[in-house]
């Protein structure tokens, strides 16, 4: 690292003693970073890295795309159960932009803090625009959770409402017919552009759920994951999918490209086996956010679509198998 | 992360179990890798990104510029002390090249393996090629060297030969007269191209060293971070300093320009009480590594260059200022 791109990192991105979370033993300035583990605690560790035109327009507000770049990060703790600790920043740049530096920092570092998550170590290199994150986080030893540990029986649940995200990519794109109010597109344009990982879900759901992922291909792809590392099987009933306010008054089908499709929002699928149910709808008024139970796992291979009741009673209509292009991802089957 | 990224990283860079090491209690391919520190050790983690055309040169063997992207990191762990655990790879890439892939994955993994640190984490992006690690590794509770607990009146060492990746970019350039032979251009080249971390030599010196840092920006740049860490002094004796056998023959210029700025060696460089001078003599012959003494550190602050003998004895010519340009740094001074 040259002198003078420590200084960028050192000038936009160090705070000093007393401001931000401190949970680094030797601070950044040095070759390492040194972290003291908390005792009885794994090190949860994940990567991403987002590029310019790839993963956000280059029109994006620095501030949110700081935040962005850490809250997909964030993320990825989230659906492994893991307390944040620290992160490292490399951040390749094609200019020293100072006004777009100190919008990026502020929206990254407001995020760090709330989530008590330290810039550890970073490195700046001049090129085409790209954020590579590593994150760390901590566990309890043998309790992280994992995509490979779903059981048949396990109910499926999802929290927030997705799909909105996806409907602001769309607007973007100017495929909507009719096009979005501009309150509707301001609100999911904030929730594309401005995540929020569900860190505080991903704690609460120790010895609760059997599995998790966080929904950012989509949450068909992702379930995807689960039931094959798993070898399990579900039936999703798309009428109990949540829909979020933005996405209620528009066609159905796009209601269902986006919230069984539409990835980037960051939400949390569950696998957590029925016994739960009471403490999972708590769970959400705790954390004032949506849970939402949308199917179960089941133990034969392959992914089901459904209409109608997922708990139909009796005299209830049956539910219907949905011949649906979602249907056939024969890459779900294990 | 799009499943055809996964992928990519899973057919390149994974191996079954029981192939490398397996340092990770849940490895890639979930959302987070967990790690299980070793009770009582801490954890350093440095990063580091390489840019093409920037770090490395795009006709490089992709199995040197793997050995390289990690290599660079590890330098950051042996500089701390710090044993080699884990690391995660951010690879940005203009193509999907699997020949290339391949050989860069090669060279990587068979340096992770001799170092026994494990690959946990990954993620591809499309984009211009660029390659980010973050290492992780463990240190002894407080043990971690440090830039800034350089004392005045330590020792200055320095490991092996530093000089010979400046003396091979000079060559590369076209600006050496005369220019190397064919046998010392391509020692020197491998040199830069496939830098060897003091690992071992870092692990070694706890307990002996006060300050460390590797020369990666070259010798006085980097010292210079020493001494205003430690706020602490030098002076170098020109005379004392290890010269390459390749740059033996070299203008005196050359030579000095080469050791006292060439970057990109990734030697360490060492500040030691004189108590432990027959350990570090002994330690050299040990790692079959030349550690040498260059100096000393000094209450006085700023950096001085000597010519003449580093241990005058009664009757030798005394000590003489070096009217240099190596000597103006004014930034050196705390």
């Amino acid at each position: 690292m040259s002198l003078g791109e420590f200084d960028l990192i050192e000038r936009f991105f160090w705070r000093p003693a007393g401001v931000g979370p401190h949970r680094a033993v030797v601070g950044n300035g040095d070759d390492c970073a040194v972290i003291a583990p908390t005792p009885g605690m794994q090190l949860a560790v994940s990567t991403d890295t987002l590029v310019e035109g790839r993963h956000f327009l280059s029109t994006v507000d620095p501030a949110r795309l700081g935040h962005k770049a850490l809250a997909v990060n964030l993320s990825d703790l989230a659906a492994c159960g893991a307390r944040p600790v620290a992160f490292t920043l490399a951040l390749t740049l094609p200019r020293v932009d100072e006004a777009w530096l100190a919008g990026f920092a502020s929206g990254l570092l407001a995020l760090a803090d709330a989530h008590e998550c330290e810039l550890i170590g970073g490195d700046t290199t001049a090129g085409p625009l790209a954020i590579g994150i590593t994150v760390m986080g901590e566990v309890p030893a043998g309790q992280a959770l994992l995509r490979s540990r779903a059981q048949a029986g396990d109910d499926l649940w999802v929290s927030g409402t997705p799909g909105e995200a996806r409907l602001a990519l769309e607007a973007f794109r100017g495929s909507l017919r009719p096009p979005l109010s501009g309150e509707a597109f301001e609100a999911v344009r904030a929730r594309m552009e401005c995540p929020t990982p569900r860190v505080a879900l991903g704690l609460a759901v120790q010895g609760l759920a059997h599995a998790a992922i966080d929904v950012s291909d989509g949450l068909l792809g992702d379930l995807g994951h689960i039931l094959r590392r798993s070898r399990v099987g579900a039936a999703v009933f798309v009428d109990a999918l949540p829909v979020s306010p933005w996405l209620a008054g528009r066609p159905r089908d796009e209601q269902l490209d986006c919230v069984l499709a539409g990835g980037d929002d960051y939400e949390l699928l569950l696998a957590v086996p029925p016994e739960h149910r009471a403490r999972m709808a708590a769970l959400s008024g705790e954390l004032g956010l949506p849970l939402t139970r949308i199917g179960r796992l089941e133990a034969e291979p392959g992914l089901r679509l459904w209409t109608g009741a997922l708990d139909a009673g009796a005299g209830a209509p049956a539910p219907q198998p949905m011949p649906h292009r979602w249907a056939s991802f024969d890459h779900f089957k294990s």
